[in-house]
Parts: structure tokens; C-alpha cells; sequence
């Protein structure tokens, strides 16, 4: 399982968490570290996995305060989210970001709501796509228990469409149960967020999320 | 003067940059440089002044892929550009960042197009206001020449609203002579961008922009 | 005092309610109704004033899905709200909107959330401001009760830097005695929502708003 | 042959252009005219078949400034474009102005600039799809003489998610033999614009488009 976690604009330690995902040691999970842009260099110093939150749809130029893919690589990103939840995309600039996400070496996770847009993103050809129903997004109650179905239908949903895409889920996840359960329904990964990034020992968090798998 | 040389988002060294700007010694010029936020941190490490190009009218919290203004400033950032003709904000999304910005500890540069404009922005609140024509951004003919009137209207507009908001210029401006043009017409310091950001030798590039001053 | 019902987009009869309004006499207090762009028509057709809700920073020609002024002015508006805490607008799109509004002769009312808006907006040459603070909008509790203090300070404000400027306020008025009590505060007029919009009997709702005056 | 007739925010006489196309007779064409919002009722009131440019991802409520679908069938509309490349929506908000319109009884067509995101809309179950390579609009070059292998391509990425959609072409199309070749490519029907709009006669203008069917 792919476990990414998202520190989104918290007001946590960064190098902490990312140090802490750098000794969780699991024969089958993967954790990488999406921390803000501006904190990927101190994070990828650590030799965490480590991603940005999201990429724009520019190549070089004369475009102030965007996120060039290329200056991510730079400061050690290997991979990025796009279309967020909290970072929607316009449909063109999604497959605009995917085409310089893969210009500069990234690998892409592209999210959406339900499995009709799990289906729409896939067609654009992503790494991966992840199913976060935004009415789950910080609830707690993770995806698996609460719509096991949206799952489920979301990883049917891409494999119809491209079963090259790896499919991911978040939204309440915050234990192992949750990331095993996840697998179970067909997901290769999950997106987690405050339950690691708000915890006193992001490590033992961390290493109570991947034991179980 | 101050000199903001802003990197957007192209395909430069920035720490070459950073490190001939750190290297400038100017008795009369005070030279700030704005790389990509995945930069910040890189540049910073150079010891030159460091500004971001945006941060988001945010506070921390669940906003993937934004700019925090904390985090700008746990990179090395001392300042920030807002609303650069690039990356245009809602009126109320100047005023929530300027908020962000003061609460983190960043200066600030907000950017209008025109005297009126300046006039709004300086109302807000900033460090200091920039006036940049967008027709005339990466022209190569200095807004101090082809529009000197709109330098002079934008610091008295300036003025009347709150003395003591610095007012800056931009837009076309590669030499020292254009810089001290703007001085003469009342600005307080000029943003300028690819003059030295694309030069083969942005030492030499600053170093003759800073000199006549 | 000027009273201006924002029918946003709510579930009512605007022909009804265009209707009610154009049959409300009263010596002090001037109606107009702000309806769905595609109900413009409609609405001027009663006779009643007419205003858009947003017009577009565009000139005629390849703007799809945009709403020029030029065509709200044709279906019989008199005048339109820009930059609505619902339709917050870029600082710069306020200015070209307002040169839009100009240029196709309606009267603008600008919003914004606060003093310091009010005197942002009121430098950009508008007929009027609003003073809405979004966290009372829809409350049932009038800005003029909640806060005198932001309605008295918006009206200072704007005249600090454009006498000439009306100044309105919104947010939560819904009976005569909120609007009466606006303008002993300074307000020249009110922006109103569901509590014309959403009456049974828009009428009796709008007679009793005007008669206090 | 579906021809949608986008009058976009051209400075042009909606209802003489909407008389002329009821007044187009043919038994393999069926024309449509998409003008402002705000000219959706005359533009009805004449006859012919009329379209939004755009609705809003909202339902009823507080939206000030926004288009709901609604309101545009209460002015006469039967159908929206949707993602129209001169406005661009979210991935979601796509998804959610589908059901408002499906909720409102609008027929829909969602634009996209490539076979790639073609694939990506058609799985969010519109009416139909409409590919309009940007770079091609507005130039005279009809997309289905520039690049046909487009027409083609996009013909069969919507039929593989979903074969009940259908798919139109648009872009440079302004000639009865344009759309002609559309249809020969596998479209079934054209979005055209400037050519009509803006021509001296648009009742000839449109008879000579329809007649080579």
C-alpha cells in the first residue's frame, strides 16, 4: 500500500513527521510526506518520499506565484497531488498539470469526489487517481466504513477506463484498520492527513497505521 | 532604493542568482530576490534578501496546495509580493493575505496596474504598493520612460491615502539608468524580472544596475 | 434611502415580487430589484427598477458564458452590484467592470466587507458602496444593530476619499426600523435579500419596510 | 446536424439572428442559438431553438451573481453549453452544473479541447461533447480540414466510455462544406459562432451553411 501523507496548511512540524515516516520501516507499506512547497527541501532533506500538494499547469516563464513541476523536482519532490479537494482543478488545467508533472519526472495522483470523475480523471492518464468524498474529508469516520461502495466503484471505475491506474482512497482515514480495509475494497494506497499530522508522535501514529498491513 | 528582482517562474539558476545578488554592494541600493517557493529555502541559504512571490489569504489549516505565509517565512522569507498582474487577487483575498503576511512577520508589495488602483491597495494597508502597467511588463521599454506620468500619479495617489506607504514601479525596467528615472519620478524602489533573471551573468547584470545609483 | 432587493438566486416569483416593489409608493424610499440575469427582462418589464447582480470586466466579443454589460442593459437594467460577497471579484476586474458599467450606462454599487475595503473600492470612481460584513449576511440580525460601528466607519471611509460616493450597507436588514436605523448612521440606502425575497406576500413585506420612512 | 450557434459577447442583434435561424428550413439541420443570458427571453420569445452559454454548479439559494439553470429555462432556454473553452470550469463544478441542468430539464454539451479530456467529460454523462482545439477557434480554419485525425479521434474516445453521447466539433467552422466534412469525420452536429454572428445577412449566411446537408 501506498500511505501519502497530506500535511495540507497545518501548523505542525514538517522535518518531524517526515523524520518519523523516514524510520517506519514496513515490508508493505510505502509512506511519503506531502508538506507545503515552501517546506519540501527541509522535508526531502530527511530522505523521506517526498511530494508536493500540487503542481500548476505552466511550463517556465513569466508566471509569478505559481508552482513550476520543474521547481519542485529541484527541492525534491517526487511526485505530486493534483485536484485536491481544497485545490479544484479546472478540467483543462488538470490535464495541463499531468502534461508538466510529467515533464519534469513527476509522479501524479489526481483526486476527485465520486467514481463518474474517478472515471473523467483516468482518461487523462495519471499515475493514479484517489476517491475522497469531500463530506468525509476530516470526519473521523473513514471511507471505507462509512461508503465501502464509493470504493469499490471508484476502482471499477478507473480500471474500465485504464487498469494501468493505480486507484487510492482517503477522507477519515486515520488507522491501520482503516488503510487494511481500504485494500480490501481494491485500493492501492491511501491518503491520510490530520490523524498523522496533528498526532503528539507523528512516529508511533505512523507506525501503528502500517503495522496492521 | 529597493530592488525586487522577481524570478517568476523561469528557467534560471536561482541560487546564481542569489548568490550574485548577496554579493552586490551598493551603498544606495538595497536588492531582494523572489524565487519560486520551492526555492526559497535554497536561495535564502545564499544570506540575500528573500521575498516569495505570493502567499494565500490563509491561516493554517485544511487548504492543500496553498501558500501559508508561517511557511514562507520557515523557508527564509523576510517579504511578499501580492496580487502581481500573474497572479491577480480578489480585493478581499489582498486584504485576508496582507493579514497573513502581517501576522507571519513578512513585508509586503502589493501590485496594481494603475494610480487608481494603487490608490485601493495603499487603503489596505501595505509595506508598500507597486505600480506595473501590464501592457508594458516584458517590453523592455522601461515604464519610467514610455510612462513617467503614471509613476508620478500613482505616488501622489499614494500619498493621499497614506504617506507612509512606500510606492515602487515595474514593468520593463533593465537598466540603471531606468531605475534612477524612477527614483527622480518618486518611486522608492523598482520590481524588475528577466533583465536580470535571464542575463548569461546576473552578477555583472545587477552589478550595472545598482552602480549609477 | 435607496432599497435594493437582491433576489440572488433564491427559489421565488421575481415578477411577483418586481411587481410588488413597482407598486410600493413612498417619498423617501427608491426600489429596485436585482434578479437572475435571464430574468432581467421580465422584471423590467413591470416597470420597476431594474438591477444586474454581476456584469463582466469584458468588452463585446469572444467572452462565453460571460455577461456583458451592454446586454443586461438591453433586458432592462439600470444598474448592477459588483464584487458580492458571493461574487467577490479581482481588485483589477472591479476596475474594468466599473469601466464597463460606465461605458454601458448603468450605476454600479460596489461591495466589500469592510472599512478598509469600502475606501479600497470607493478609489476605483464607483455611483456606490455596500458595507456587507459576510459574517452577518443572512442572519436576521441588521448590520446597523450588530455593528453601528462598521456601517458609521464605511460611511467615514468613503468619504475620506470620494465624498461623492454613496454609501450602502447589507446584511441581516429585514424590517423598516433596520433600514431607518441605517441611515441615521450615515447609510444613504440598503441591500436586502430574503426578507423580500423569501415573503409570502412580498408586498405587505416591502410596504413595511418603506413605511417607517 | 446539430449547428449550435454561440453568439458569445459579440456586439450583434440576438433577435435578428435568432429570426433568421427559425426561419432556416432543412431537413437534415437543426439550428440553435446561444445568446447573453440576459438576451435569452427575446431570443426565445422569436421561436427558434435557444441555449444557455453557461449555468452555474448551484442549486437555489444564495448565489448571488451566478446563473442558475433554472432561471435560463424560465427564460426559454433548452439546453446549455457547458466548459466552453472561454470558460473553463472545474473538473467538479462540471460534474455538478451537469446535474443542475439534468434537474432543470436543460440538454447539455461540455466542450474540450482533445480526445483525452473528450474521454474524461463523456464519463460524466452529458448529452453530448463538443471538441474545440483552442488554438483553432476563431481563425477560419475549420477543425475538420486543420486537423481531422481530432474529429476522428474524438469520435471514438467518447463512444468507447459511453456510445449514447454524442460528439460535435467545433472551431473555425463556417462553411456549409465544414460541416459537411463534421459530419463525415463521425460528428453529429458543429458549434460555430463569428461566422454567423457577425455576418451582414445571417439568414443567408445560415442558409448557405445548411443547404449542402
Amino acid at each position: 500500500m501506498f500511505v501519502l501523507v497530506n500535511l495540507k496548511a497545518y501548523a505542525c512540524d514538517p522535518v518531524a513527521v517526515a523524520r518519523a515516516a523516514s524510520r517506519v520501516d514496513s515490508a508493505t507499506a510505502t509512506v511519503a510526506i506531502a508538506p507545503q512547497t515552501a517546506h519540501l527541501r527541509a522535508v526531502a532533506g530527511t530522505g523521506v518520499r517526498t511530494w508536493a500538494q500540487h503542481v500548476d499547469p505552466v511550463t517556465s516563464g513569466s508566471h509569478t506565484g505559481s508552482t513550476l513541476a520543474e521547481a519542485v523536482v529541484d527541492a525534491g519532490a517526487g511526485g505530486t497531488l493534483l485536484n485536491h479537494s481544497e485545490q479544484r482543478l479546472r478540467l483543462a488545467d488538470i490535464d495541463a498539470a499531468l502534461e508538466a508533472a510529467d515533464r519534469a519526472g513527476l509522479q501524479t495522483v489526481v483526486c476527485a469526489n465520486n467514481p463518474d470523475q474517478v472515471a473523467a480523471v483516468t482518461a487523462l492518464g495519471p499515475d493514479a487517481v484517489a476517491v475522497e468524498p469531500p463530506e468525509l474529508i476530516g470526519t473521523g469516520t473513514p471511507v471505507s466504513q462509512a461508503d465501502p461502495g464509493v470504493v469499490r466503484e471508484a476502482v471499477e471505475a478507473a480500471q474500465e477506463v485504464d487498469p494501468s491506474v493505480s486507484v487510492y482512497c482517503g477522507a477519515g482515514i486515520s488507522t491501520g484498520a482503516d488503510i487494511a480495509a481500504a485494500g480490501d475494497l481494491g485500493a492501492d494506497g491511501v491518503l491520510l492527513a490530520s490523524g498523522v499530522a496533528k498526532a503528539d508522535d507523528p512516529q508511533t501514529a505512523l507506525t501503528e497505521l502500517v503495522d496492521p498491513l
